[in-house]
């Protein structure tokens, strides 16, 4: 059901309306009467009047069913008033009270239980509770008891969407002091009815709204999410989020304080990216990107022109944009040396520009400069180091340059004394900080730059086999059967089970081969002595059929028997695997397996779907892909083949998602370029399938 | 000799003075004219008076010596002016002019030798050229042309020393709006005759000033460095320091507008490191690291409890602190309980702690949370998150506990409306952004916390012989055994010319083993096949003997014969290496080698001399250090005996620091704990020493 009325009520009932304006129930009076809103319905049993308003003694006494009911009185007293609410046709309400699932304690978790089941039982859409309110600045509603938002401050296009009332106000007060203006403020609060992604869904389709920063600490429901966030980039919104929890100690501080589930890091960071979200790396960097984003139709993208009256500043900007993954791209030569030829000695001229103070002495020479940096088609953005009094002289000549340019122009003055208000009206970007401005602009021109990111997922014809409900596991010959009918090259294997089928079977293998104890109850085998490689001949090959045969039994697991498969020579192994997380659902994860897994940390992540191209991505968005290119001397791997091994698994766990936990093949052997790449090994782990209750982040 | 009469001048003349006060010679008289300077000679031959003061036509009209001359002249007419200063026995001048080293053309580099031939013959003090000038606080003594530092700002014990103008008035503002006084503002220029690590030595001297933040492009002269920043640490001052150039983009650019030498990145960090200086990640660190310091005696540490009236900017702390290298330590059980009783709810109270709404109820609650919280032996930092509102209610309370610790309490207030003054009055710390305050307090309290970064060089008695100047690298064999002599534990092998004596020899050295041609002119003999591993048999000795001496001779290089020494099996193999930096000397590496080294950048270095403790710490240091610590139930490996021979490896460098050029030990097997560590080849590269010109980082 639309959030409009929560989000846009023409009609408001404020109940436990106070008189006393700095009161909870009394900001949002004070607020809306000071914002001229009419249809304003303060209940207060004690009182005739609230803040000058003939007030109501019951919500059933207001005369005319209103859009939205704040209601402010104590967890204890507010089911009672959603009820009495609902009972009169109120399609929306907003809760205050604190002391629900944030408190993690047992009555307070019942409460807001309670709430859910009214809210779905009544289709009523509930705000918060423990939600600090909303400020619409488009139609001046202000439902809120944060005091930070205020009738009168210009409206906008910048939704701010926060999980936390105190981000709220900090963030709107850091955007604000860059010039950005509002469209809403969001507090979700606790979410019990109304979430997050909810609320992303109503902004995305607002006409007011072409940008959302987000503070974001758990996310309810991923696929939801990553559905809003898709509306947002199809109607080119900006969507920028920063997410806490990147540490430990962030993520556990976090976790005590929501009652949100805990999904992985590394997931956020994969949805995120397949979002095509916007990311700050710290708070004020929402700011900044709202900010730019005032600015967006000029920034393509964010590879930057850098023109400095400081030799150093131009070092430390190439620095700080090179660090945050913006570019700095060299001239042209007839670009340099027209700049050159414009420059008096010989000054620095490839990008950055070092100015000089020949810029006091010439009326034109900046436009100049501004004009040929501004030509190559790979420069995004022309970036001015003017400090304070550079800043003052030039700016005729700034303005002029910007009014023939569809790219963005960026001034940054470190002594922080630009007129801000000017260049605002100019469409001149301003910083004051050559890390902020670089962290911003490299962020903001990667999410522009950014193309189409949406993947569909494959139709596959195949399907996985229906398993018992007690298996929990696949063998190694079953999993890579299962994963063979899907497209991914595996090593086929004879399975035996007497002496005798083994030496025949080996015979046909062929040697050296690997020999493996197929049980489903042994996931890791090596570490029990179960896998035996570079198996020579028939007589060995016997010998560790036995051995290993004998070791089984005295573990007293299943045994399927042995299988004998070829040992592949040569080649790169590398590990592939799927996992499911609880809020995002399949994540793929690519990596060159053991020690480069383990502690280089060398990994990437995608959630599914991810096609061959993606998985390429990923395969070459590794430190050590160089292995895999030719590394010494070697032969380049068969990446392409990988690719698409890798984005097969992907698509074969998507078709049995109801039935696996998790999938991994290690090692994925990339063979030499043209000889493809095959699962050597496959674990296979399978869930109770509850039917109705799987989510899959398609 | 001394800097005072550049530094502190009691009497200055300047050259090239103009009436007009924003004119390049007019600035440094109407500052000093301001500041009450009495003993100021303006020399202008074309004017009566300059600014209201008599002027003087000629240097040698004025009625002193003065102890500085400010050269406010164009660099043809600097030198004459030098000369006759001097010829009148002035000791010290300010040259101001442009037009030298820094145009890197042929006129300008003639004309900065001639300076720096002048003052070396002189022995006059010659700061510049192409400086801004200098601004005493503590004197009040104005010698810059910048319009940034004026007369009846505070004076305080904070010196700021740049490599660029714009960046000394840059982190000049930043700083004051921080509350930071200053000592000395002090931009370096050209530095042709003084150089940036003569200032730093003279400020660590300076009782006027404590700490010293710095901006640097390029050092000249890397030892003088590290002898001025030791002075620094021993007197406790902080040394603060951000190098522009951390990416390929800004050290092209660095270069490019200095003319110093370009010593390697890893170098700077190595230098700064064994310094033990504060590094600031961006610029306005280097104002917050100078804020810090102010508030100094009262941080131990960077490890912090985090009380927050909000949930969400406790978690924020927390990953901006972890993420910065700072850490927020568990409170133990007895404060968390002490915490839980405070406050109402069950909130957290691990750390961070939120104090939830209940603060504004109570007066003395938050000094109660604030004491707990301080109780702690391994808490060095009391963080309050207090916005707006909420902080000034409780800054009484606050500044009671500040009054009652000697520790820190810093208060974050992101709504950026704190009593700035205030809280300096009562030494409690302000930040307004929760990054900036984590990466400061991180840098600073890292810095605090860090011992004795001295190391002493071990005096040993071994010896390097004395090698041909023609010969530019030495044999495996040579070189093993040469830094077996310093105590380098090495593989001993046999050196065989004839098939004959191979096959005796490899009897004598046992199977299997390795078989290496020895030659002078091969580097990396694997590629080249010059390498046989896993010989069994003494005919296989010979066999491989034969091939690769035919191979040998086919390639045309000397031979020296083959080496057969035994193949240790087990071990984890390392690289350690030893390569001299222009501006530092000697820098140790030390890595996993292979794909970690090149690759995965796994990979620690540090300035020698480095002792067993420090290497030690080298090999902790890598990522991949699990390798060697029992990885997946391998043995452990003989850690403290590969730290002893890389610190051998180290001395053994220093020792022939006038014959080598590099020196590699790879690889360095270390074997399991107890058997040692042993190099298997040493690659060492040899100079043409030239006596009285090698520069040592000792």
């Amino acid at each position: 059901m639309s959030l409009t009325p929560l989000l846009s009520p023409r009609s408001i009932a404020v109940i436990g309306a106070s008189d006393t304006k700095s009161r909870i129930g009394g900001v949002p009076v004070d607020l809306l009467k000071r914002a001229g809103f009419e249809k304003l319905y303060p209940i207060n049993p004690k009182s005739e009047t609230v803040q000058g308003l003939a007030a109501y003694k019951y919500i059933e006494d207001v005369p005319e069913v209103v859009d939205l009911v704040i209601v402010a009185v104590s967890a204890e007293g507010t089911l009672d008033q959603l009820e009495r609410a609902h009972a009169l046709g109120v399609p929306a309400a907003l809760v205050y009270a604190s002391g629900y699932a944030e408190t993690n304690e047992v009555e307070g978790l019942a409460r807001q239980e309670a709430l859910v089941a009214f809210a779905e039982r009544t289709g009523m859409r509930v705000a918060g509770p423990n939600a600090m309110g909303n400020a619409n600045f488009t139609g001046q509603i202000f439902t809120t008891f944060g005091q930070a938002f205020q009738p009168g401050e210009p409206s906008g296009n910048t939704a701010l969407l926060t999980q936390s009332g105190n981000m709220c106000a900090t963030v709107f007060r850091m955007a604000r002091r860059a010039g950005v203006t509002f469209s809403h403020v969001i507090n979700t609060g606790n979410e019990a009815n109304v979430d997050f992604s909810d609320y992303l869904d109503h902004l995305a389709d607002d006409p007011d709204t072409n940008c959302a920063v987000c503070y974001i600490e758990e996310l309810r429901d991923g696929p939801k999410f990553l559905a809003a966030a898709a509306k947002f980039r199809a109607a080119g919104k900006l969507l920028a989020v920063y997410k806490v929890g990147a540490s430990e100690k962030g993520a556990e501080a976090t976790r005590s304080h929501t009652a949100a589930l805990a999904g992985d890091s590394a997931a956020y960071d994969a949805a995120f990216a397949k979002a095509g979200v916007a990311r700050a790396g710290e708070l004020s960097a929402l700011a900044d990107l709202a900010y730019l984003h005032t600015l967006g139709e000029h920034i393509g993208g964010s590879n930057c022109a850098i023109l400095s009256i400081s030799g150093a500043a131009g070092a430390i900007l190439s620095d700080a944009l090179s660090l945050a993954g913006a570019e700095v791209p060299n001239f042209p030569d007839e670009v340099q040396k027209a700049l050159d030829a414009q420059i008096p000695g010989h000054s620095m001229v490839s990008n950055p520009v070092d100015l000089t103070g020949n810029i006091v002495n010439s009326n034109d020479f900046l436009s100049e400069c501004i004009r040929l940096a501004l030509q190559p088609d790979d420069i995004d953005v022309v970036l001015l180091y003017l400090p304070g009094y550079f800043l003052t002289q030039s700016l005729e000549q700034i303005e002029k340059a910007a009014a023939t340019t569809n790219k963005a122009l960026i001034v940054i003055d470190s002594y922080a004394q630009a007129d801000q208000a000017r260049l605002a009206a100019a469409g001149i970007g301003y910083f004051d900080d050559f890390d902020r401005a670089a962290r911003a602009i490299a962020a903001y021109g990667k999410w522009k730059a950014l193309g189409d990111t949406h993947v569909s997922a494959t139709v596959t014809t195949a399907s996985w086999p229906a398993f018992p409900a007690n298996r929990t596991a696949l063998s190694e010959t079953e999993g890579k059967e299962a994963l063979a009918a899907f497209g991914v090259p595996v090593v086929h294997d004879a399975l035996v089970q007497t002496a005798a089928d083994a030496r025949k079977a080996a015979g046909e293998v062929g040697f050296p081969l690997v020999a493996k104890l197929v049980s489903p109850d042994v996931a890791h085998k090596t570490e029990h002595g179960l896998i035996r490689l570079s198996i020579k001949d028939a007589d060995a090959a016997v010998e560790a059929f036995e051995q290993m045969m004998a070791k089984a039994r005295s573990m007293n697991v299943q045994i399927d028997g042995v299988t004998l498969e070829p040992m592949l020579q040569g080649g790169v192994e590398i590990l592939t695997g799927v996992t499911r997380d609880p809020v995002f659902g399949w994540m793929l994860t690519v990596g060159l397996g053991g020690i480069f897994t383990e502690l280089m940390k060398d990994v990437q992540h995608r959630l599914l779907p991810v096609d061959a191209t993606g998985a390429e991505r990923m395969l070459r968005g590794l430190k050590g892909f160089k292995l895999l290119d030719g590394y010494r001397g070697a032969p380049k791997a068969d990446v392409a083949a990988a690719a698409r091994a890798i984005a097969a698994l992907g698509n074969a766990v998507l078709a049995g998602s109801d039935q696996l936990r998790e999938v991994e093949v290690n090692p994925l052997l990339v063979l030499p370029e043209g000889k493809g790449a095959v699962a050597v090994d496959a674990l296979v782990l399978l869930t109770e399938a509850v039917p109705g209750k799987v989510e899959e982040a398609v």
